[in-house]
């Protein structure tokens, strides 16, 4: 069937969706009323027109600046480093932070042909240039490349001023000793604290 | 940002996409081209108009009756009666079964208040009337629901003179007896097969 072998040519495409996901997902929609179809069919051909770039951090926001940039409710003293979009939202989630954010577009990568160039690494700068900023947070996924873009930064940063700090990386809350994998037991012992 | 989360809503809708699935799926839509966004909502928009069921069979197709139903090469004389259209596709995947098919549109199941009047057995009896048919194979899961509607169907169809089989029920192919449960490893002794 061409209509239904389409759609799962298409559905493949999207993160963590298989051909058996894609064909489960194509049969919910041939028994679910057309309406829901419609709305979620307008929904995906609709999303990249409401959502832009904020202008000054670069995360996703139906307004420029979004909300968070434009709050006065936020610490206008730390800006939090972060690589995509959505990690703005997931730390949002988190409620514990209260300063502002800057979206890097991506991590250095000499594998990749990734330079600081590339990222949105000068509109960082300029941010630090008021003075007002007393602290950069960065929080780079714990891997190679997130590492890299944390040890540029606190290179580039530091002789403004403004204090750089990373996210404590270690044993997740909840976790178990005996399920660490090495890298992150070592790190744990590293970034021990007193009690 | 309204538009993100009214798409997440109807995407966790979707059978076997979490909230997490459907905001990897969001945040992939954002960055991926608009063309193909609007290429996949035109697909899932024009979906339930595209396909139809088989007015003889009952399972999904493009035309009516379906290629199986209208196909010279497929034998006349077997019929296999499986509970849902996706079990068509399926089946046929296996490029094993050269006969005919009948979709029920469900199973008796006492407790949901599904009887033999609910599901497509009338047609399956008037399809048998021609005298044609000499074998009809149940390929309803292996389940108290599907047990219950096979045990059915072979005293509503022998009088009819045609003979009635299920599909064999055992270990699975590359399986291991040690993960085999109970039920299936007792009802693998009772089929078991002269070598």
């Amino acid at each position: 069937m061409k209509a239904l072998e389409e759609l799962v040519g298409l559905l493949t495409r999207l993160p963590g969706i298989g051909r058996k996901s894609a064909l489960r997902v194509a049969y919910h929609l041939l028994k679910t009323d057309q309406a829901y179809a419609e709305a979620l069919a307008e929904r995906i051909r609709g999303l990249k027109s409401a959502i832009r770039f904020c202008s000054v951090c670069g995360s996703y926001a139906e307004s420029d600046p979004c909300p968070v940039c434009a709050s006065p409710a936020r610490d206008r003293s730390t800006i939090c480093v972060v690589e995509q979009p959505q990690d703005v939202v997931t730390i949002e989630g988190a409620h514990e932070y209260r300063g502002l954010y800057h979206v890097l577009g991506g991590l250095i990568s000499p594998l990749d042909g990734v330079g600081p160039e590339q990222l949105r690494v000068d509109a960082l700068v300029a941010r630090l240039r008021g003075g007002e900023v007393r602290e950069v947070v960065i929080a780079t996924n714990p891997t190679v490349e997130g590492d890299t873009t944390a040890l540029y930064l606190k290179r580039l940063l530091e002789p403004t001023g403004a204090q750089v700090t990373r996210l404590a990386t270690g044993i997740p809350v909840g976790g178990d000793l005996e399920y660490a994998d090495r890298l992150t037991l070592a790190r744990s012992f590293r970034g021990r604290v007193r009690l």
